[in-house]
């Protein structure tokens, strides 16, 4: 916090000076009396019409939602992209947010045959399979298990897959936005399979959803053992019916992709099922035409949020603010480094707010900018030692033939005007 | 966690004979073949009609909404406790949530003139008084100090008023619900109180807000050079309207009334203003007729959030999950104890989830309920050894002459139903 760089705020006789000259201030200056001597007086504020009249009383919002002046705030979809909105993707505003959770209302959504709409009253969870005692389970009997909350990201394996062949969408909406950060309130799925009883021979799960595409994924029986939980909750509200209500499948540190929604059953077997998306999809096709498979985790990685395309500095020099994320499927960021020349110095980012594994991390570096272009990348470090990759260092080792797992360091060009654009350095 | 004491879970034989023959599981049954063949089979889960059509795409929800099936979880006002719904408050339906997040939509309501639409473009936040330089702020001001995120509660002093005088309302959304938790986005009120530059005989801050009620609260220049905050986003988004948008104070720990929303003015002084809001409201009648004055702070508090009278045990007898928060506006709570006899006996509950000074923190006690009635209490500790006292505790000291800073232990009467009902114990 370099305090003595920090150039915001005016006086209120440049303010005024502003106000009443510059073409910026037009909308301010519209609720300020052009009178030398009424704009001299601090009763300057007190014409503005939310203080001149009764707005909405307690009765008008039972579930409350965003100002009308925050509708640009959404979850974006690329027509391009898909052949049809049911089998598609949206992204995670992330130039609008700050701090580390992610509105419920703006998770990104990921569905392969749109959204399924269960009545959580004839909801059911199988687990079947290699187990002692076949279970059918309600939603009142999964919240008599003992419960519990964690802050944990979420990244679809395809999150910035578009990059693999160099820079190709402007804005980190689009580049990194299939990512979200919710806490999650659920029960160990080792309680569940406690009581089913794993025979011996039940080293993976299946885990399906009830959704009209079937999804579904198979899972280690150590995972499932370990930190995987059966969520009913999201940011203390039930799941949204886009995120899997009335239950999914959580996954720390995995691919979105095995976070299965509207869970209905899960089966116990002595080996992976090979379905479809584990074999056709989620997996990382080489330069050699070999494909990587079950590559579950999330390596460390992190992006710059503001500024980027779709947010550009627009107060001119002087001190300035850049904010980003950081996350890892291994554990914590201790720690995220900011360059502002593509990479010819890098500088220690400040790291906010608890640091929780699994988790996104807020970083920020407040700096004072003299107003020249600049190559803007991070660099995440995990709580492992790993340390994120170059785009050049993956493709030398992957290739460019996958969409999936590209952690590669993302650069921003800004300019002298502030707006910042989707490059790639070498 | 007892788990050898857990009972939930049906085979899927109890299930089906359940489903057969139960009226409670009338809604189950119906999307079920009868026949007693289909019945037997695992492929009994497919037809829900969810799993045979195509759902909404990514494209038809760019800002997310709850399930339809969600619909009475939402906030909740009394009619009968204020003249006028512009001046009044709602409650956070405590019992429907879990985990320490308050969905932004879900907080509780407390204003004095409606809810104010401020233009953002048109927001400004002047600092005057005993200041060298008197300034004026924009958003895009503030937003270039450097910025924190920090996850705190904001309790309204009036939170349980109405139990001064014995148990009044049904439900812990209404006895307990002036209460949420949110991570809050901003920049240290410090760093812009350095930037006026505060006169030595600056002591004291006056907080004011641009509604129509100008909202106005004194404030020690220690506690707002310490931990304030002035605040744009909550949970990562913009602050909603309802809770000041776009810009409001954070004091952390401190009642709720002080967080000032729609913060327009910060006025340096040398001693406090004795406003309306603090002399004629948020002051502590004591049965002698003196007040106590400015008393700020939050002390500790906890409340049983289910089974409670909104929120009874449905399920029978067997293993139950009681939950509850705990909050202190001195610093963390370490422990919570839970009585099921009206405090004969004493438990420690299981503390969950990340502890955060000046946060809800989240206690679950599982047990096996052998159907006989209960009185349930929970009794918070807190960083400073501070221990939640019993309301009569309190009414010894303060009388039962004020509705503010009521922190007393509420008890639950459940009976062998599993109802639940607001009571007193002596």
């Amino acid at each position: 916090m370099k305090d003595q760089s920090v150039r915001p705020g005016t006086t209120r006789r440049d303010f005024l000076r502003t106000s009443l000259l510059a073409g910026g201030a037009a909308a301010a200056s519209a609720s300020v009396s052009t009178s030398a001597q009424a704009a001299g007086d601090p009763a300057i504020l007190e014409v503005q019409p939310w203080a001149q009249a009764l707005g909405d009383g307690v009765d008008a919002r039972p579930y409350g939602f965003p100002s009308p002046f925050e509708e640009q705030v959404k979850r974006r979809n690329v027509d391009w992209l898909t052949a049809d909105p049911v089998s598609s993707v949206n992204f995670t505003p992330l130039h609008d947010l700050d701090g580390i959770i992610t509105p419920n209302g703006l998770c990104f959504e990921r569905h392969h045959a749109g959204i399924a709409e269960v009545d959580p009253a004839q909801y059911r969870l199988m687990i079947n399979g290699l187990v002692e005692k076949p279970l059918i389970f309600t939603i009142e009997d999964l919240k008599r298990f003992p419960r519990e909350n964690h802050l944990y990201f979420l990244e679809c394996a395809a999150n910035s897959g578009m990059e693999w062949r160099g820079a190709q969408l402007n804005g980190c909406q689009f580049t990194h936005g299939m990512v979200h950060n919710v806490m999650y309130t659920g029960v160990k799925l080792r309680h569940l399979l406690e009581r089913a009883g794993v025979k011996t021979k039940g080293k993976w799960l299946l885990a399906e959803g009830a959704d009209a595409s079937a999804m579904t994924r198979s899972i280690p029986m150590e995972k499932a053992l370990d930190d995987c939980l059966v969520a009913f909750k999201m940011n203390g509200e039930a799941l949204r019916p886009e995120q899997g209500y009335p239950v999914r499948l959580v996954v720390p540190g995995w691919e979105g992709n095995m976070w299965v929604k509207w869970l209905r059953r899960l089966e116990v077997g002595d080996q992976p099922w090979h379905h479809r998306e584990e074999t056709s999809k989620y997996t990382d096709l080489l330069a050699d035409g070999r494909a990587r498979r079950f590559t579950w985790v999330m390596d460390a990685k992190s992006i710059i949020t503001n500024p980027s395309p779709q947010a550009p500095i627009t107060h001119g020099r002087g001190h300035t603010v850049i904010s980003g994320l950081a996350w890892s499927g291994r554990g914590t960021i201790p720690r995220v480094d900011v360059t502002l020349d593509g990479g010819k110095n890098w500088y220690p980012a400040r790291m906010d707010g608890p640091s929780l594994p699994m988790s996104l991390h807020r970083f920020y570096f407040d700096f004072d900018w003299d107003g020249r272009a600049l190559l803007l990348q991070s660099r995440a470090h995990d709580s492992t030692g790993y340390v994120q990759p170059t785009k050049d260092e993956l493709r030398m080792v992957r290739g460019e033939n996958s969409i999936y797992h590209n952690n590669g360091i993302q650069t921003w060009y800004v300019n002298n005007k502030g707006v910042a654009e989707n490059v790639e350095v070498s």
